[in-house]
């Protein structure tokens, strides 16, 4: 089946492919409800999460040590599809290392979040020169957003390989495991000293699971919440007529 | 379709039908989250939510002045059964009025959330001989609290007609909007002052609405949370093993 009969009001139904992890998807629904205009229920959009936490870790992947995710993917676009969703949101960066691998056998537009990023730091003023990345070590291997700020003609920059592993990613596996506290957001905020102390004028919380572990006030630069940037996207897409049709040709 | 056949780790796949409203369907996919044990993405539940806030109000239905929703929980349903899920979980106190017309087509179990509340309020201690209810005006005219309290030999106390249309019913919308505030958290603690004021040992904030205005600390005695009994009772059913047979008999 597909779109239930009996709800038509706006046609756009969001499909969410999450679980990468759990928690962030929870997190991204909430802030995709924050986001939507609206008094009451009736205004939201209708939304279909498949959220598989058993998906295999997108970054050992990338590392060569994990199985690929690619068919865990792929069949969970597939739920969505059949559920009816019209377009795919993907609320996890190191995952956008597969899109290309999944984006020409979902038969839905996937509105992707790097994308969304570095068009939203364009809209910063002042103008944006160099931006920071915390995220996991997959997604800077990847070069997911050193790919995207290049189109755009911001610079990117990096904690260095100690910073990214004791700081970045045991904040994130802290933040996984729920365990996270103070320590955590200390050693984030310091992985983002390290970041502005390199020129960044703006410092990207590349991971779905860093927002929940770095308070925006522990950061002396703006922090954009790429969850939030990619709500924001598919609000204005499902709300404004006629313009569907925002791919970016990954 | 149903399971993708690329994930087995545990068989339990968790079917939500939500959107009842959206921001309770987020919190409650959260609490899911933070309730399952575990320390890695890979130790969660797979999980399939269909948010569908273009549902029609339940409360105007079982008031009369709106359509009926069942059609709506119908079709949801079937998505929920079609992408997988095993079981169906209900994040929405009014909607457990339809579930007697949707469960024998439903084709899959819906732990109810109104009796896992009326089975937890056996398990706090001292024991509870009396309990309070916060919910709508939906919830409380279906006599849903009420009917499981019974059963259990608990008795239930209402806010007055003047405290449940003011207080309670106005803060339920100020949530519903995200216009919830101090004033939101006052009306609904004075609710709960009305109850313990009859005699309540625990107050049960029966729209899933309510915990979002107001906190457990501004009410003297035990505020029971319903989505978190809920998914507490989906956590303990998926974790243990051939004890899947936990239905109500509604």
């Amino acid at each position: 089946m597909t779109t239930p009969a009996v709800t038509t009001p706006t046609s756009e139904i969001i499909g969410i492919l999450g679980g990468m992890g759990p928690a962030a998807t929870a997190d991204f629904y909430a802030k995709l409800v924050s986001t939507t205009p609206g008094s009451s229920d009736q205004d939201h959009l209708r939304t279909v999460i498949w959220s598989d936490p058993t998906i295999p870790d997108r970054t050992e992947a990338l590392l060569g040590t994990g199985p690929d995710p690619t068919p865990w993917l792929l069949a969970g676009s597939r739920v969505l599809r059949e559920a009816g969703a019209t377009v795919i949101a993907i609320p996890c960066n190191t995952a956008h290392a597969f899109v290309p691998r999944i984006a020409h056998h979902v038969g839905l537009p996937i509105v992707h979040m790097v994308g969304e990023v570095a068009r939203h730091l364009t809209t910063i003023g002042p103008r944006i020169h160099t931006a920071g990345l915390l995220a996991t070590t997959g997604t800077v291997r990847a070069g997911l957003y050193q790919e995207w700020l290049d189109r755009f003609g911001i610079r990117l920059v990096l904690p260095d390989a100690t910073s990214q592993n004791d700081e970045v990613m045991t904040a994130i596996r802290a933040v996984k495991a729920g365990t996270h506290d103070d320590t955590t957001t200390t050693l984030l905020a310091d992985a983002a000293r390290s970041l502005t102390a390199q020129g960044a004028q703006a410092v990207i919380a590349g991971c779905t699971e860093i927002p929940l572990g770095l308070p925006a006030d522990a950061v002396d630069v703006p922090l954009v919440d790429p969850a939030l940037v990619l709500a924001q996207a598919l609000v204005r897409r499902a709300t404004t007529e006629g313009e569907n049709g925002q791919g970016w040709g990954w």
